[in-house]
């Protein structure tokens, strides 16, 4: 029997094109002893995959390599197992890249409950999840009655965010590059204000909606809305700087804001990445996994089908296209 | 009786020039219930003053008012006092202002002990000290075996921080704008390293000093430094902007480096100014009297004589001429 799956074959030069890729078929594997096979049913879609094809050695994650599969986090189900902690029929999560089969040797492999959808899954307790988790309770460590700025506020990460920081009491703002992604903030997902930043009057927007300033900036995107979030920093103010969406596939990132401003405003900036706290994820699901419980937590999943389409499905991320977290289905 | 004191009188444009201060002469004041007269013996010429004279209000110290007396640190005598934690005669430091005599109601004011000599407080206690000891102890916390970078390295703040690096086993690399100041550091003040970023290969230069990249930054300058020195930053690395005094006379600051640099290599930036910190100048002060008298800490002090010549005196800082902590003697 065999399988489908995605190698990545070149480096993308600024936007990911087809030609990078190379969908393989392939006999399906056999576990070695401590290994066990996984069917992958969902794939998981994320920004940060721009930046593991890419061929810098110096980021947080060495780069995928040439002739490997892609790397992605996905869902499936032990169909082989010769390790006792993945039994057949167990459902695991875990950076198993884009294909259809999967062979892990329980590294970074975590066994998750049946009964959720595997959209909650991959949209709130997989990266996503974990990432929001990570970026407000260790690095912005908001307080009731704070503001908190989100971009790309719409996005999967973004929009936990902003309901993490509602849910302790914080006034949010969320900005996003539609209108629709907006009124989804504000009616549906209870952000005090959501803003276009796409809007003529952004920076006059963004001051109505921070009439006390701001404290907290969760940064995922980057772009013109930085320069303007970061003028209203207030003294002693915190930025987790999560992604920068808008430069992952520019050829020279733009540069950031004058640090003269930072040292006026003591601001504290941070960058992170979630592969430094992975050894967490056990204790930040279940944190998920209660809040999920508890309804504090929407979310919208953006399904595609089939792994034909995972390729270009990644460029929805970056076009701002995509309604929801992006999941392909197999 | 009378005396001199600098007020302020115009914003500087760009430049600190003449016209923006106005020597006054006064009659000597009286001191009220609770207050005491303090005549200085010397003053502080520091780079934050540039900051203290402009209009920004949402600065981290309220601007100088015009027509006030332009704020300096300095060290004097109480020649009456009407309150008794300042009895005649007691040695005071504090924020008293580019004057001859001051009146002050205690708050912010620091009795001293005698035995020092005034160059050194002002070199090692006063501000330069209290601002490096907080950078290097409670922003950057360095470990022994780090490699630490410091800019304005010659100056009145780095040369400290990087005695106090080299004092806790780090490799310490200095920046600084003159081959006789870079001379200082590494044979003067045993740091490994001194570079000139005038020189055209200061590059090169800066790769050969850090093999292992580079931990923790203190920067006191930004310009041309800036950028390659956070290219250089390892993973984790900490930052402590303290200043940057090539921004400071520039209509339009420079911009800072991507924020790209700060996800890839999770950075922690942290701005800080000392006013925050006051309530903890006398906890800083002992520490740094003790190094002082273990011998631990070198300084070099460039002492202007006479009130009339500190508003000119203090542009030494801007064009890097001063050659040690910069002090007006009265």
């Amino acid at each position: 029997m065999s399988y489908h799956s995605v190698k990545l074959i070149k480096r993308p030069e600024l936007e990911i094109t087809e030609d990078i890729f190379n969908i393989v078929t392939q006999d399906i594997p056999t576990p070695a002893e401590g290994e066990v096979l996984v069917k992958l049913s969902h794939l998981s879609l994320d920004p940060a995959m721009r930046g593991w094809m890419s061929a810098d050695e110096n980021s947080y994650i060495a780069p995928v390599k040439l002739g490997d599969t892609m790397r992605a986090s996905g869902i499936g189900e032990v169909v082989k197992s010769n390790n006792e902690r993945f039994p057949v029929g167990a459902r695991v999560m875990g950076l198993m890249g884009l294909t259809e089969y999967a062979i892990s040797d329980g590294n970074g492999l975590n066994v998750i409950p049946k009964e959720l959808p595997a959209e909650a899954i991959l949209s709130v307790i997989a990266l996503p999840g974990i990432t929001a988790y990570h970026g407000v309770f260790e690095v912005l460590k908001p307080e009731a009655g704070q503001t908190l700025i989100v971009t790309a506020a719409a996005g999967s990460v973004g929009s936990l965010v902003g309901q993490m920081a509602k849910n302790l009491g914080l006034t949010v703002v969320g900005v996003a590059g539609s209108d629709e992604k907006c009124q989804w903030l504000t009616k549906e997902l209870g952000f005090d204000h959501a803003i276009n930043y796409k809007d003529a009057d952004f920076v006059e927007q963004l001051t109505q909606a921070t009439p006390n300033g701001i404290d907290l900036f969760f940064e995922n995107t980057g772009g013109l809305a930085q320069g303007p979030i970061f003028e209203r920093m207030n003294p002693h103010g915190r930025i987790a700087v999560c992604g920068l969406i808008a430069d992952y596939q520019k050829a020279e990132p733009a540069p950031g804001p004058s640090w003269v401003g930072i040292i006026k405003r003591r601001l504290t900036i941070q960058g992170f990445t979630m592969p430094d706290h992975f050894h967490r994820i056990p204790e930040y699901g279940q944190a998920l996994g209660a809040m999920l419980g508890k309804g504090e937590l929407k979310y919208r999943a953006h399904v595609i089908e089939g792994i034909e389409n995972a390729t270009s499905g990644i460029n929805l991320l970056f076009d701002g296209k995509n309604t929801g977290k992006l999941i392909v289905k197999l």
